[in-house]
């Protein structure tokens, strides 16, 4: 490879097909004499582009007529807030929240300033290493609505089952395992995600969502900012993220390519079993998260010795393996590994690992 | 030209130089092995890429050290609520809005939701066809700031000259006018632009504010939309949409490679007096904007039959000109001619609609 190995979180690898093709079409989209950067919102081209797009990730997700696909700016985090403010009136103005990690963490803080947000789980006590049981779920049946983050990129901790809370809408923040396994989008009241882990460009924000659930927005929301006027608008109140939208869909465009995300599940679990049975096999690493709730997508280990960090990182980078080193909060490494992560990727670094221990 | 002339309102227009080395650099960023939509927003090599765009926009405009500059997302239309959010809390919780346009009214309105938005002076009465004279403006010395549009991109009025509010902050939204010209940033308090007419790719927002004036943030504001907690943590509170920053970086390198702001002024100056010397020479084509008021970015011009409208965009886009049809509230046409539109692209237009008028 002449590219480097990037095991980075999040802005994250990207296919090298879609961005030799960005590449190619840049200063002449199609013909048309223009960078897709330079169209006009409203023009034939670029509504073009989005629509493709959003049919492309419908395709790829099944997302039924009766859900809205929105996408947006500002990131998840901004989403920690916006969600409450067009959800957590729609009832009692309550929502449960279940605590796996940062990220989850974050969006209950933040949904406290709207509503009764309530911590209905939590796994914080064990240092987020698992998913907290289902049957010690505090859900209350009055709530607008239950939020889980589908996946922990810091403590790398994944839901792989679908939690069912019964007639209240399941809400999940799939920024890093959306599109890596096919999901029955059905099971969802909403879901969003940040594109710059298994999407595309970091600034765009996509959010899916059932329509029975729009309109409940809080008083002084801003329209910018309210899930029904951008559903009725096609996401166009204003100008969107047009160029990170394009990427987007040149992303999901590889992915049917690929044949669809059950080819990447495939190759998701193939890549996980290999990392994670390299680290159980060994006595330098070690990963902490309960097997069956351990992410594909992010694998934290630490190594027996925290003085071996550097030069087990340097040895690494030396490779071309880069962005290795863990989360400042959790200190020693973490593989990210996408959709866009080959399996020869990931063999690199087991091998690299495996004589490191050899040699340490 | 292979290229065609993109009148587009926005986005707009990019520097040929800059698409170029953007799809040059686009699979591998000064021999890393990364797309810069790759790297992590962490690393070092992004946060190069982010500091030297903020350095040469600071180079740029001469902004001052206790200014603070931030990169953020969701559009100006974003910034109309966050603005208030930010700083109409600081004295009166009231604030002044000059009206001269669609920008500007829906800058008010949003305004509304958070204090006391005051309509100090309106040109709506006459059709937003000038900048209302400074001596009728209704100012209060309580009010927290000012706030103006400094160019109106459907109406196509423009501040010309930049107003006196004594010791109460102007705030500008300078969205389809930064970098068109120098500015004296000391006269104002803070100003915002979307990226997508002057700076880049849309998705990007950039805020310059004086850095005594944060602070006054209202309670339940997110702190992602917090100015005082972004600026602190240098726009970086999560992931900042880092592929439109480093476009924009790019372009800021191309306008001080053209010789800076001083230079674009005196471009966009022939620019404009080149197409209104046309309009105003013919019997055809009218522009209804008080003379001292027009702007040199956007320039709309009616046809005196609009029965000639679609022939006339017919033939534009025969020559390769595209995007030459008025806002849809608006009608008739309008040219957008901001810094990276040639004045051969003008000239071009100005000869065809020569060549029109003769024919009609």
């Amino acid at each position: 490879m002449s590219k480097v190995i990037n095991f980075s979180a999040g802005p994250a690898m990207l296919p090298p097909e879609v961005l030799r093709q960005a590449a190619d079409e840049m200063s002449d989209w199609h013909g048309t004499g223009q960078s897709v950067m330079e169209m006009s919102h409203r023009g034939k081209h670029y509504m073009a582009i989005h629509a493709t797009a959003e049919r492309d990730l419908r395709g790829l997700l099944a997302i039924p007529d009766d859900y809205a696909v929105l996408f947006l700016q500002g990131g998840a985090s901004l989403q920690f807030s916006v969600l409450p403010m067009n959800l957590i009136g729609r009832r009692s103005g309550a929502a449960d929240y279940v605590t796996t990690g940062d990220w989850s963490k974050k969006a209950l803080r933040e949904a406290r300033r709207y509503g009764q947000a309530r911590e209905a789980a939590s796994s914080e006590g064990t240092g987020f290493d698992r998913i907290p049981s289902p049957g010690d779920w505090q859900l209350n049946p009055d709530s607008g609505y239950v939020h889980i983050c589908s996946n922990e990129t810091i403590g790398g901790v994944e839901f792989n089952w679908i939690p069912d809370t019964k007639d209240v809408p399941l809400i999940a923040d799939m920024s890093s395992n959306i599109l890596s396994r096919p999901i029955d989008i059905r099971r969802f009241g909403a879901l969003y995600a940040g594109a710059q882990k298994n999407i595309g460009p970091a600034g765009l924000v996509i959010v899916i969502i059932r329509r029975d659930l729009l309109g409940h927005t809080l008083p002084g929301t801003p329209p910018i900012l309210d899930y029904a006027a951008l559903a009725e608008h096609d996401s166009m109140i204003n100008t969107p993220p047009t160029y990170s939208v394009y990427i987007a869909g040149l992303v999901f465009q590889w992915l049917l390519d690929q044949g669809g995300v059950a080819t990447m599940e495939d190759r998701n679990i193939a890549k996980a079993k290999l990392l994670y049975d390299c680290i159980d096999a060994s006595s330098l690493y070690r990963n902490r998260i309960a097997p069956e709730d351990r992410s594909r997508m992010n694998v934290p280990f630490q190594l027996a010795d925290p003085g071996l960090d550097e030069r087990f990182l340097a040895g690494a980078e030396a490779l071309g393996m880069v962005q290795l080193k863990g989360h400042r909060t959790a200190g020693g490494m973490r593989a990210s590994i996408y959709n866009a992560m080959p399996i020869e990727g990931v063999q690199t670094l087991v091998d690299y690992m495996c004589e490191f221990e050899r040699k340490a």
